[in-house]
Order: C-alpha cells, then structure tokens, then sequence
C-alpha cells in the first residue's frame, strides 16, 4: 500500500500518518520527493485501513498494491480450475456448449429444444424457471414446474441441466434438480444469494454484472469460493454502454484478462450479450477465438412465439449450423466441439 | 406501437404480420411509405409481443409509443406524492434531510452520531445494519444487533429511522424495527426482495442502480407499487461512467426527468454519488436546485476510523455547516429545511 | 512515481529497474514487501518514461504520483483566474450568460434574439457561423457572413460576441471579428485547433469532449496556456452514458471537481447537456448551485424553425423568466446576475 | 417519420402538425389510438425536420424511419466494396496486415521494424508523423522529416504505407509522401479534415471514435464518401467504457454490424483497443473471427524504448508469431492471411 501525501502536507500530518500505520501493524517507508512526500506501506491492507488513512489531514490518496481476491487469483493457483458436472468437463480441451430456450414455458416445449440441441452437439441443457423481468407485469417462470421439467429432459436426452436462482430461499429447492445453478447478471453483487449457492457445494456459473469491473467480478466469486465451493465458472454476457444498437457490448477483451488473472474457467453469452440473434454466431465464433471455455447461447423452436427474449434465439437449425460451423474454428484455437 | 418492415419485405411478409397483429388483438394501420411500409398497431402492447413481430420475416423494428410503467406514471396520478412517515413528510415543502453513518458500528458511535445530526437539522436518522460489500472479507454490519440500537436511537433522539435491507427473508424483521426499508442500488432489480418490501406495506427508498436508466429505474418501482405499496421514494446516488475521479458521476438530470414523468418524491444521495466528501456539499446543493426533495448523508463522529465508507462521510461540524448553509439555497427554490 | 514488481520479479529484474531509473534521472527507492517489491522514483516523469518503466520484465505496473498537467493546475497559480472580455468579468462574483442561438441564420434572426437575450440579463452573445454537424447534408453555417452578423449584433445591442471556430486555418479570421473562439466537444483534442487559438491570444471557452475525463480536459487547456494564452474558460456540456433519455449527461460532479484542482473559471452548458428545452432550468440552477461561473444557454425566437438543435432552445420569454428566477438563487451562492 | 403525439394533446394541435408535414413536403396518416394519436409521415426527413415537429405543442417525440446515411448503407451498395492500394486488396479475401510503430523516431528504427514486419507477413506499413499526444509536453512525431522516411521504407521494403494526418492544411503534402490517409480516433468528427481527406482522393482509413456510436461513425464516412471519395475503410478500435483494466472496450460486436449495414471494409485495431500487448494476440484473434477484413497492429523493435504507446506494441517476434498462428484460424474462417 502506498500513501501519496498532498504536496501541503506538515511535517507534523506526515508523523501521524506514520504513526497510525505503525499502530495498525504495517511498517512505514517514507520517500521524501521534490514536491510530494509519499510512505510505503508493509502488511496486509483491507479496504478499511485504505479508507481510514485517506481521511487523515495531509492525506492525498492511498494506492493499493495487491489484488483484493485470493481465492479467485492466479497468484494462489496457477492451473486452471478444471469443473465436473455428470461425466462431463468445463474448462478443458473440449468446448461446453449451453444451449436451450430462455424460459421453460411448457413440456413439449422444453423436449422439443432438449432433443433438437442434444443433436445438434450441446453438452448442456439451459432453461429458465425463476426469471427476472425488468417489468412485473411480464411471464415471471414457471418456478418449480419449471424445475421437474428441466429434471425430466435431462433424464430424457441425457443432457445436465443449468438453471437460474433468484431468491436465497430457494437454493435447496433448486440444487435439488438442477446440475448447475446460474447466478444472473443483476444478482452479481446479491452477496446473500452468492453465500447461499456457495454453501450448496453446487457448481455455480456466475453471470459479469451489466456494470461490473473485472476485478468486482472476481471479487463476487470470491463470495462463493469463501463458502468453500471451488465449482465456480465465470460467464461473461455483455456490458452496458451508450451503444444503442446492441442490448449490451460483448466485452471479449474480459475472456483473456481473466485468464491472466484467474484460474477460473468462462464462458461466454452472446445471447445476451447481443439481443439481436444475427449477431450470435459471429460474436460466439470471436469468444472462442478469444480463448473461452464455453459458450451459452439461447436456441428456442419457435422464437416469435417464445415468452422471453426472442429476439435473441436461434431457431434449432441455426444453432446446428453454428455448431457445425466452429467446429473448424475450435480446431484452429486446440479446441475441440 | 409501430412495426416498422423492411424496404425488402414482400407484400405477402406484410401480410402476415398484420394478420398476426389482428390476432394479438391490435387494430393495424398500415402506411406505405415510398420506401418502407411501417404499421400503427393499436391495442395493449406487452414487452412479450414486440418480441414476437420483431422477429417475424420482413421485420425490422417495433417502437413502442406507450411507456411501460403504470402505477409510477404521471399519466396515471397528476398530483405528487407524499409519504407520510412518523408525522413527518417526505415530498413536501420541507426537504428531507437523512443523516447519519453508513454502518452501524455501536451504540454509542450511533447515539453520538443520532444526537448530533438530530442538534443539526437532520429529519430522519439513517444507519446500516446489513452491508452488501464487494469484498467477503469486509465488515457486513452487526444484523440484529443493529437493529436494536437504531431503534434505540430513535427513541432517545425522536427521529423516524431508515436502514437497508437486503436479504427477502430479513424484511418482516427489519420492518419490526425501523420505520422506512431501503432498497441498495446494488439491488434495485432483485425482484424478490422488491417484491417482499412491497407486501411489508412500510415505505420504502428505492435507490438507483448503478447502471439503471431511468425507466428501469420507474420499472422497478412499479414492482413495488403492484403489490399495493404506494409508500416508494426513489433516490439519485450515481451512475456508472468512465470518469475515474468520482466513485460514481451523480445524474443530476435525473431528479428533473423524473418529476416530469412520475408522482414519485425522489432523494439524492451525494455521499455515494462522489465517494468523495469534499465534493458531498456542492453535489447537496446541485441537487435542491435541480428540484430534489430532500438529502441523504453520511455522517461520522470520525470518518477515519468508520468501519464503511469513511471517505465520504462528513464529520458532524461540517454536516451541521452544510445544513446551514442550505437554507437561504432551499428558500430560493420554494423549499425549507 | 511508483514502480510495482510482479510477485515473480527475480532480483535481476529489480535490479535492471533500478538501472534504468537511475538512467533516466530518477532517485530510486526499493521497498521489500512480504509479496512484492515496489519502488518509489523522485524525479519528473513523463508519460513516455512510465511506459518504458511497465515493459521491463518483472513489472507489474508505474502508478504517477504527480498530476500531468502544470500551467492549469491550481498547484501553480493558487488564486482563481478570471478572464476579462470587452469590460466584463469571466470568474468573478457576477454570473456571465452566454445567451443566442445554437447557428446564426440571418441577420434578422440574430438581431432579433440579441435585443431579447440583452434585455433579459445575458452578459455575452453566442451563435455558430460554422457548425460541426453529424450529418454531411444539415447546415454548416454562414461562415463570414456569420460573423460579420455577429459582429454586427454586438455594435447594436453591445454585447461581446463568442462563436465556435473548427478549423486551424479559419483563427485569424474568426479571432478578428468575435471577442471569444469557442472551441467545441467535438475538437477538445484537435490540438493542432488548440495551439492555434493558443497563439491568437484571443480569450477561448473549451468544452470538454463528450467522453473525455477531467483529467484530459485539463491537459487540453494546458495546450492552449502552453502557447502563452492564459485567458481559457472551461465548459461542462455533458459527457456520454447510457442513459438515453437525455442527449448526454450532465456531469454537474466537473464543476467542484475542476474548482478544487484548477484555476480556471468554469461555465455549465445545460442546453446541449440534455438536448431537452425542459430540462435546461433545473440544470442550470444546479449548475450555479454547483458552483458554476456562468452559463452558456441556447435562445432561439422560433424555435421550431430553428436549423440547428432546435428542440434545446429557449425562446426568449423562457430565457427571461430563467434570468429572473436565478437572482435569489444566485444570491443564495454569494453570486449575482 | 412518425410523430408520437402527447395524450394531452387537443385535435387543433394535431392538425397544427398535420398543416406542418404537408407545407414540409410530407404526406401525413394520422392513426387515433386509445390514449395517443400517432401521425405517419411520407416524405424525405432531415434532422432539422425531425427537430422542428418535435417542438410543435402537444408533440412527445419524432421516431425516424430510415437510417440517416446514404453512400455508405448497403441499401445503396449491396456488394461489400474493395479497396485496392498499390496492387493490394482490402476487403477481399486476403487479410490486410497493417503493422508498424505507433510513431517513426528514426530512420533506423522504421527501417528496421519495416523489414522485420514485411518478412513476417505484413501487408502494409504503418508509423506516425504527426502524433496527436493527450500532453503538449509529449513528443508529437517528426512530421515531414518522418513521411520521407517512411516513403523511403516503401521503396526499401516495398509495402504499401499508412499514416495519420491531423491537420486539414497537411492533407496535400501527406497524400503526397503516403498510400493510405488515416483518420484518427480524436478526429473522427474533425468535418474539415474528413472533407479535406475525401477531396484527396486518397484511400482513407477512418477510425471509430472513442465514444461514437456505429451510426455516428457510418456519419463520418459519409462526409468522406459524400466528396467522391469512395476508398473509405473503417476501423474500430475501442471505445471508452468504464472498466479500467484495458485502456479501451473493443467492441467486437461492430464488426458485424458494419457488415450488416454497409458496404464498405472494416479493421480491427487491438493494440490502441486494449492499450496491453498481452491482450492485442486474442483480440486480434476475435476481431478475424467476428468477420473483420484485416488488422493495425503496433509493432516496435524495443518497445521499452519507444517514444509513444510503448505498452501496446508488439516486438518483431511476438508479431512473427501472431501473424503465423493466425494462418490457421483465418483459414477456418474462409479467409488467407
């Protein structure tokens, strides 16, 4: 930690400064320069300390020096974190590909998309029970019939099911029939919510927050590393920006920052990401140039009628030509599909 | 709502949407422009069905012409509202002026605060027993504990206490004790916890996410409103940008948007706005001119050693100033502290 | 300027670091931290050496200590610049209003809106004769005849006159009929524009750009006064978010940003701040409330057959009811009208 | 056009609006919803049009139609143009390879970097002679001094080279020395400079700005196109968001949706984009898979040394090797390098 002191600043402020670092264990190293003094400061910082000592008189900044994770660091595991869920692997060689509607609105509809990406070449089904609507007046889920039904495709086409959490209460209920629990993007910072998913040992993919920093993302999965559950994925699925023809800007440049920074896996959405489906497969093709592990995308059999999100759906037949056609690209990337 | 086709959509494409706008319901009026035909559909559109005609052949757009919150709208209620706490009111003449620390530390750090916001000028004491933090390892409040000792600082000092919830399962708790729940930015779309404030029945301060436009922002309001709570004031406290000097860029504009499009009464929060205490009294000021209702602060009998957000919480001399100070400001614009 | 060291950062590489700060001038300062070594430089650093610095192996990053801009930093000239206009005083206690039309489009136009904008209290006339436009088909302005409109408004009504200048080439002649060059959002890092006006020693108002950071802004004026010009006046205009219901984003947080750190006099421009003629009261007396010196506000007799930005305009009455309500206001703020 | 009106708004208001669009030119269809009336309009609009009708009483907002840009849309032009430079193609199958340093410093050191990138697959050289620096005190290129060494690299090494040009004075004396005209970010909406570049007649490459939106930018084009100068080549190359840990957000997304909307080619800049050479390989790797046409790539011999921009250039090797694991990915995306 470093305390930058205004170029005012006394003698008198400076020794207090010294002191109280002194006093709250760290040990002081004052650089005196031309114009500014500055102190460098041995020991472990929180974000209060940092806090504390910018209020002090005479004070300029405090710069940290340490990442704020741990858990979630390189720095602490330097090989990538490797997730198995049913027989199946995330984060090594071979793509995860996350397909299915965004909201399970019916058996037949949930079957009808299970079996079409199973073929297709998913390794995992993706439904909606419990969905966040910007309004409440829109289709909220079907909750726990929603559940059984993703329980009773992944039983059907033998693919493992994710689905998303919204409510702490119902992480139990949830985990109960579902392979993956999803933490969506607005919940990225509902610190209860993130406990309770860690404390279910679930595997957990964790959706970047619309306005969330790389480094409050790592931070939020530090929530869930802390409950002692290691399954934690990343997914990014866009940011928000003034770009008005997309719902949201695909940050791919988070893919290779985590993966300098993390040895956590991710994926990447650009459903979401995008709103707009003529986007997805270029946007899908550019993550996985990019290095990620996986990639979640929206398929529903018939997206004008689907209750949720349409815009952003692949019909069955694209989404097995998108498939199809990363095969070559994974290749190229030592990936495989 | 209008669909607007695209210059290549066949007559028969267009056919079939007005057919289908038929059966949705709609009353279709198509105008052939020389390059593009666009159609006015009347009738009540949801979010859902200008999903569905965005995605039907020849489609190129649907603009929604109604606004998609209703309880909130001036339309809907011309006159503001006010909410009525304790005997105090909020939306009135009077400027609300909520003071007091981030977190609650102590009962006496909290009396000492109470005391001396309440000599100053304060209205309503405000006070964290439940801390949403970015990092695990950070101090998430005294729960209950502090609970107890904000109601007992209203008792001593006589002011109506506010404090933040966030957890849905906590709300008839911490509804016993204080008298309004805050809802967190970080918070503003988890529509559980909205949803569980609006059946408490006791006011609520809704704040805006970080990332929230100021529909959305009306939208999640409306989540509240729907379940018959009509006690919601909305608060500026800062919206995410690239400009790194601020913790937050304070959206000043947002206080007059939302006088001209909701009843609502709406706060300002300059203390998380900047993150920055230097900059809370001008921010205060900006925003009684801009038409806001009232303040929330923080204040600290010693922000260096505050367990939260020191850095921008005011020392009590400096609160007490600033409240002087805003008097003659709030007479110029009709108000009185 | 401080030099972090990645954990892995063997001795050698610490000791090339070292090398090279001494190379460059620098008194070097190591620091042995627990996890990582930082060094503390005295000396002056350029950009330049602090990106040499970041590339040497073993670090991790140079955190600058001194602000980089010197000739508009308050740290130099501690008492607040104001810039002298025709007889009348940019910075002082009384506001300046910079009142006209967005474009000059006839001389009945412009004389028109000078009598009314003189009448109502506007202590400066503003209008483009060359006008950056998004779209190569809206209008570009008069050019010289333009001007000499303007210059014609000023010797009937006597108001000094301000007008946007966008080419380098076009100074001389813009700097021989107006009393202040403005230089727009769109140029704030034209520099070659900027040294231009630096050297014509006219008064200049620098907008910020509409993503730039004070921090850059500061140094766009620093281009200016490092010609020699030192009568520049700063405008916050907006910057760009997400929001859309606004044009941009006042940024009202600049006003005491910029008063703390520099001397230069700063306006608010709330017209093009919002795009919103119904926003532009409220903005402005935040703005003043803020601690803005002036206002640069759009007044158009006809709106709506405006050529350019109508929608932002005031008409003249607006204009005067504005004024008249800002006296107790600006009184509030030891200001006056 | 459609013209929303208010629902406040009296039928005298209405046909106010109705006289309005016919006297304009427009064919009106007002269509009476339930709560609101809308008027289709027929006609050819303008922004000043749209500004007009917005300030009509009882009008709440003007929707357009049609994209405001002509000559770049592919409505126009349906094939994706090419751009042929000195007997090479951009836009067509083959990848164009720009690389170079951020600024010539010396004749050794573009001659040097000339080679090393010509024999490592590099399509074009590129390297500064006017430097467009945030500070006055930076070094700001070697102006005519480095056009002459960089014709003589042309000569030398035999690539085609591009540079950026600032000054619309300097355009003559720079399509002189050069191949390709660049168009800075900070000058995308410079409207002189971009009639001055299209009056050239040169190739142009015209950068997105750092807070443009595509439509914006697709503006900027059309100021260069609307002068007869169809050799128009965009490049994206960042935009400014919030996070901090890249200098800019590349987003990848643009990429398709220039493709979508116009025909003309576009780059991909991940240097300037991420500002970290360890981010420039996968984002260069994302932009050739989201579709782009080529890539400006930052090479320097030193980079530690380098007078601008050290961070983000590559070394020759590092560069050498990108270009040859890209073979393989480009492949697997239909193109060569």
């Amino acid at each position: 930690m470093i305390v930058v002191m205004q170029r005012t600043a006394t003698k008198e402020q400076i020794n207090t400064v010294l002191s109280k670092l002194e006093e709250l264990g760290f040990r002081p190293h004052p650089i005196h320069g031309v114009v500014k003094t500055v102190i460098g400061a041995i020991g472990e910082r929180t974000q209060h300390t940092m806090e504390s000592l910018e209020l002090l008189a005479g004070v300029e900044r405090v710069v940290p020096i340490m990442q704020p994770y741990k858990l979630a660091s390189k720095e602490l595991v330097e090989a990538p974190t490797t997730v198995e869920v049913a027989g199946r692997t995330i984060g090594g060689k071979k793509l995860a590909i996350i397909a299915g509607p965004c909201a399970v609105e019916s058996c037949s509809q949930l079957l009808e998309t299970a079996h079409a990406v199973a073929e297709a070449g998913a390794t995992f089904l993706r439904g909606g029970a419990y969905k966040p609507r910007t309004s409440p007046y829109s289709f909220q889920g079907m909750e726990e019939e929603g559940l059984k039904i993703l329980a009773r495709a992944r039983e059907e086409v033998g693919l493992p099911v994710v689905t998303e959490v919204i409510n702490p209460a119902d992480v139990p209920l949830v985990a109960k029939y579902v392979d993956i629990l999803q933490i969506g993007a607005r919940n990225m910072q509902n610190f209860t919510l993130l406990r309770e998913v860690g404390r279910s040992g679930k595997p957990v993919i964790l959706k970047r927050g619309l306005a969330a920093t790389v480094e409050e993302w790592l931070m939020a999965a530090e929530y869930i590393l802390s409950e002692g559950n290691y399954n934690v994925i990343l997914c990014e699925r866009g940011i928000r920006t003034y770009e008005t023809q997309t719902r949201n800007t695909l940050d791919v440049s988070a893919i290779p920052l985590i993966k300098q920074q993390s040895h956590l896996p991710i994926l990447s959405d650009p459903s979401h990401a995008s709103g707009r489906w003529r986007l997805v497969e270029p946007l899908a093709r550019a993550s996985v140039a990019a290095g990620a592990d996986g990639l979640m995308l929206e398929v529903h059999p018939n997206p004008s009628e689907a209750l949720s999100d349409g815009p952003q759906s692949l019909r069955p037949e694209k989404f097995a030509s998108l498939v199809e056609n990363l095969k070559e690209l994974a290749s190229a990337c030592g990936r495989e599909v």
